[in-house]
């Protein structure tokens, strides 16, 4: 259930608690901004009951003397009155109540309490809370600041950028890039988010007409479904999510949570998360700038190709190199476009794309219009990217003016390059036109790539799913779990349709000779015990038994090793197993429970790729049959699995299928798995299928 | 032979060749740059033979004409009369020529010839010729310009880095760094380089005293052995090379070729090389300011580690991550530095690394100065990155204040980084005090790495070591070349001590048989034909022969195989081998000839791993100890040769041994070696060995 925010972001009238014109005190700035500096034309109420008027308008001596219930209050008392003054605004009807002040939880555990009070009256009453310890609101494109920074006054580039960020230093980094052309519209940073919190942000912005593109800067989330319910909601209407998660190496998360309260979950895992929600993650904030600016200019498709509009030799070959590196295609000039170019450019131009005009058409700057021109209207070229190596005064003020000039009147996406650290006019002239240059060709080969791949991320969207997480809250904090031995873990996979090796449990030693007979081929023997886990490491694995008495005799060692190795233990028996034919892959799937996101589906090759390159993919449950497909495909061992050096694909259909069949039975309450890893699982050539070969399962108690 | 160009830097006279005062032209610019912006006080001679004078100057008609030998010569003629006037200028004893006129080889055949004049023109008078189709050269240090671009006044910031460039754009787009704060002493870029090159400048910069860090952008490298000389005797003098490699991609490598005719080799054999030379490699051209920047401020011992002083929760928490992504260490906090910082700052600050005062620290600046000097004291903490987030005014003034106060008056390396897009006065000030602020916390913890990882490279230095690609360049260029066989491979190998398998060439099953029996243990037999490479793909390879009638078999089944492949192929028989025990490692190292830096040895584990993860080390030859043991440790699957999960470690010795013997066989001008590739290497437990369980060589006819 989503929180309408309209009255917040927009309110008819307002209750300010604590005015004062004390100078630089946070009452007196916050009343600037919103007397002087803001387009407000509702009611304003000021509430002091020490002074008779501030800023020339009466005061108050209570909240309850406000002649009507107000859409927004705004409390700049001190920490020890903030919940007193809240009650009242609850008690008078205010919608919203954003309080600025500091001294909280960020502080000790006494303030920690009174948030503690704070929430439960938001809970108790309905009035939504927006801080303690927050910089406040700016609503760029209405030009209202509920804030008192007197940097309220100088960030009025307005646009289609929302920013939800949770610091207030990172998120007025970003404010500040409207002097790089960023239009921003709204800015909420809700510090300590006692009540309304980043995701309530995303999910307004997602509904917002005037918002397109949605920036955020995470440094953790509280409340995981909110979170994943607002991002599906984003990517339902269709509002790209830009996303910078701090707190991904283990430094990181330890300064970040002794900075907030919220949980930052493990790098990787948000990773999979974002990725799986449609959020294109950044790994820095210029980069959250960069790739927010191509999102507000045109929303990608996926296979955009690459034109270079350069003027110097140098430029063009390091523009291609990025390109290249980023593995995004650059486009191929039809002849049209190159007959077009050869006429216009004298002999000096290297006509190709990248085209390279050379630096002497500076000395004839009318060419660069229609140069540009018949670039952008080549039909492979989708992008075209403009670097401009350094500022050479009016020559680069009018290259960008053509760049101004051919964007308007074709609409085409030009995405030039300042990389030079002289700004001049022509990057003024850039910025006043609302397109944002983009400070490195580096940076801009990375945001173009960041951009692109979400055009094919969106192609798999799947608007209708939504993870187990939601549903599966309450069943998180179940409590005992307990692990089942090998036989009961397969027996339920097996029921579940997932392929296991045919086995049978064995008490003695005759038993066992009996079922390899059964069994025919080669077989393994494996103690059956729930206690021990690493079987091979106590000797409790026997390889490529084919006789019977080879099966006498490994059921006898291995009952003495473990029994040796751990006398308490209930030893159910040995299985007896066949093996699985050779010339196989070794795979290997695990599922398990993040704190923040609930149940994680983790897939890669098994062994040392896993270990020494970190080759893994991960998705949160349910796993569809076209997650499943891409969570192979996005493995760089894929190319292992896929018949690397003509040695023949693998079963890639029995492997996707065995993903959503696991997937499924772990969101089946019934069965109330707690975790599930199954490695390693034999993957056979195609058609030959998959088998589990050993599976640990945990499951819930009370089942 | 280096060239010493004192006097092309810092000349005493000057002529200069087609002087006009035309507005605009470039002689016109040229002569400005010269006589007025210039603090040259040497003779100027001004030739034009139309021109009584020019900038109220007398011109001579020809350069015959001028009443000393000048140590330098500008020409700034059309490219038609350009090798004329060169040639004038050779008979009248010029030292050195700068040719700014463009039309050369970059336009076309004609303009290729006559620059192969020029070079010969140089080669045989010993006039060093400097272009044509230059910017010119820039000694800021000594504010001389002898260069046409009316930005040569602007960019007057001096200092410690030399920049040695190929292209002119480029060049220009480091130069404005100065606006960052990046003081550069000396700036040169040849153009088409038909005589001097960068190479040349680079060695200059070595040797000059007011150098201390070179920054180079490459684009290619036309004479290999002249740039592994020069990057050797700057490293030989302590200078770090800072360099940019343009043309790493297909695409953008495609892309220099077509802008210089330099030979660009492939982005992996550069970066071995660029490693191998102690040249620190960078992607893009702000990194390379930002490393050139961290290098003129300090010389890295390698084992720095990091104090973050940080105002806002959020700037501290994204410092943290990316130090910690980076891999780079944070400074452990000393207690006295720790109850320094209590006392001094008030609560709402959290007192760690990193360091985040808060932004409240705004309201008591005063604070920001003993702060900073207690984090930089701190005897853990060798650099500090002083995160700041936005601009805001004179507070931020104040905090730059601190850090350019705290750095004078302690030495201690601060690293700024100004995250926001605004710039203001602190920046300014940070400027001015020649400290570059890095534009991103990525681009900070980037280059910090770069940098630090030198100070580690440096403790391998070898001063002594130099490559063979000097001795060898008439070696590269030899005819025909042959494949040996596997057997005369193998015995070449064994002669030089290396191991390989025992075994034994036979000509008939009988002798397959009786080889078999004496050698012992399962053996391998292969097909020996100098023709058959793929051996096993036409069923040449049969594994696992224990008994006399396996190896008879094997013996006919291969013959019959091989000949109905290979009809007309010269079959030496089959060799009869012990395979190698189970249990090993497969590796592989090969020695290939790279066009521009000769004999290259790559080192992988073989298969996947290299395939898919390209996880492979290169090195020029000859491979000393110490670096065969990095090539081996630098390679992600060193882990798995180290003992992985407890499987006990591999005989790294052994295998660093072979690397050695390997480069020292190959170095021998007596084997005539042309290219060499072990693969599988077997390599065993420690203490086990390694063998060459094939191997192909090529050898250079005539030997």
């Amino acid at each position: 259930m989503r929180t309408d925010l309209a009255r917040l972001v927009d309110p008819r009238s307002i209750v300010f608690i604590g005015a004062s014109d004390r100078q630089d005190s946070i009452a007196q700035r916050a009343l600037e901004n919103l007397i002087e500096h803001s387009a407000f034309d509702g009611a304003l109420y000021l509430v002091n009951p020490k002074r008779k008027d501030v800023f020339g308008r009466p005061c108050l001596a209570d909240v309850s003397e406000v002649p009507e219930a107000p859409d927004l209050a705004i409390v700049t008392t001190p920490a020890e009155t903030v919940l007193t003054a809240l009650t009242a605004c609850a008690a008078r009807g205010v919608a919203f109540a954003i309080v600025f002040t500091a001294g909280f939880s960020e502080v000790g555990d006494a303030g920690k309490d009174i948030e503690a009070d704070i929430k439960a009256l938001a809970d108790r009453t309905g009035m939504r809370i927006y801080g303690p310890n927050c910089p406040g609101l700016t609503n760029v494109n209405k030009r209202l600041g509920f804030a008192f920074s007197p940097a309220f006054k100088t960030d009025l580039r307005g646009g289609s950028t929302g920013l939800a960020t949770q610091g207030g230093a990172l998120g007025r980094t970003v404010m500040q890039s409207m002097d790089r052309g960023l239009g921003i519209g709204l800015w909420c940073s809700a510090g300590n988010e006692v009540d309304l919190e980043i995701s309530d942000f995303i999910a307004h912005m997602a509904d917002a007409p005037d918002i397109d593109v949605i920036a955020a800067v995470l440094e953790g989330v509280r409340d995981g479904p909110k979170f994943v319910a607002a991002a599906l909601h984003a990517a339902r209407q269709a509002k790209p999510i830009v996303a910078l998660k701090i707190g991904k190496s283990s430094i990181g998360m330890a300064a970040t949570q002794s900075h907030t309260a919220a949980i930052s979950g493990s790098a990787e895992v948000n990773a999979a998360v974002f990725r799986q929600l449609g959020i294109v993650e950044v790994d820095d904030l210029d980069e959250l700038v960069d790739v927010a600016s191509l999102f507000a200019e045109k929303r990608p498709r996926g296979d955009e190709k690459i034109g270079i509009f350069s003027m110097s030799g140098g430029s063009a070959a390091l523009s291609a190199d990025m390109i290249g590196l980023a593995e995004l295609g650059l486009a191929q000039f039809s002849p049209e476009t190159l007959a077009k170019l050869r006429d216009l450019l004298p002999s000096y131009a290297a006509i190709a794309n990248p085209l390279d005009t050379s630096g002497n058409i500076l000395a004839t700057p009318h060419l660069l219009y229609p140069a540009l021109m018949a670039v952008v209207q080549d039909t492979d070229v989708s992008i075209t990217l403009f670097p401009i190596p350094l500022d050479y005064g009016k020559f680069i003020e009018i290259a960008c003016e053509a760049i101004i000039r051919v964007r308007a009147e074709t609409g085409a996406m030009i995405v030039p390059v300042w990389m030079s650290d002289r700004t001049g006019a022509g990057y003024a002239k850039l910025v006043t036109a609302g397109i944002v240059p983009i400070r490195s060709l580096g940076n801009a080969a990375k945001a173009i790539k960041r951009w692109r791949a979400h055009g094919q991320r969106l192609k798999r969207f799947d608007p209708t799913w939504s993870p187990l997480m939601q549903d599966a809250a309450n069943l998180a904090s179940a409590g005992a779990v307990r692990t089942l031995t090998e036989v009961e873990a397969k027996s339920k996979l097996a029921a579940r349709g997932l392929a296991v090796p045919v086995g049978r449990l064995c008490g003695d030693a005759t038993a066992a000779a009996a079922a390899l007979s059964d069994i025919g081929g080669k077989a393994v023997a494996k103690i059956v015990c729930a206690q021990i886990t690493h079987k091979s490491d106590i000797g409790g694995v026997k390889l490529g038994l084919v006789a019977p008495n080879e099966a006498i005799r490994a059921f006898e060692d291995i009952m003495t090793s473990a029994k040796a190795h751990f006398p308490c233990a209930h030893i159910e028996g040995v299985l007896i197993e066949r093996m699985a034919p050779s010339g196989g892959i070794e795979a290997f799937v695990g599922i398990h429970r993040d704190p923040v996101f609930g149940p994680m589906m983790t897939f890669g090759l098994g062994g040392v790729y896993v270990e020494l390159f970190r080759d893994v993919s991960r998705r949160m449950l349910p796993v569809t049959a076209a997650e499943a497909a891409a969570m192979i495909r996005e493995t760089r061992c894929f190319a292992l699995l896929n018949g690397l050096r003509g040695q023949g694909a693998s079963d890639i259909a029995a492997l996707e299928a065995l993903l959503v069949a696991l997937s499924d039975f772990v969101c089946d309450p019934a069965e109330a798995i707690e975790e599930i890893e199954l490695n390693p699982i034999w993957v056979g050539k195609a058609g030959q299928g998959v088998l589990a070969l050993d599976a640990v399962l945990t499951q819930r108690s009370g089942r």
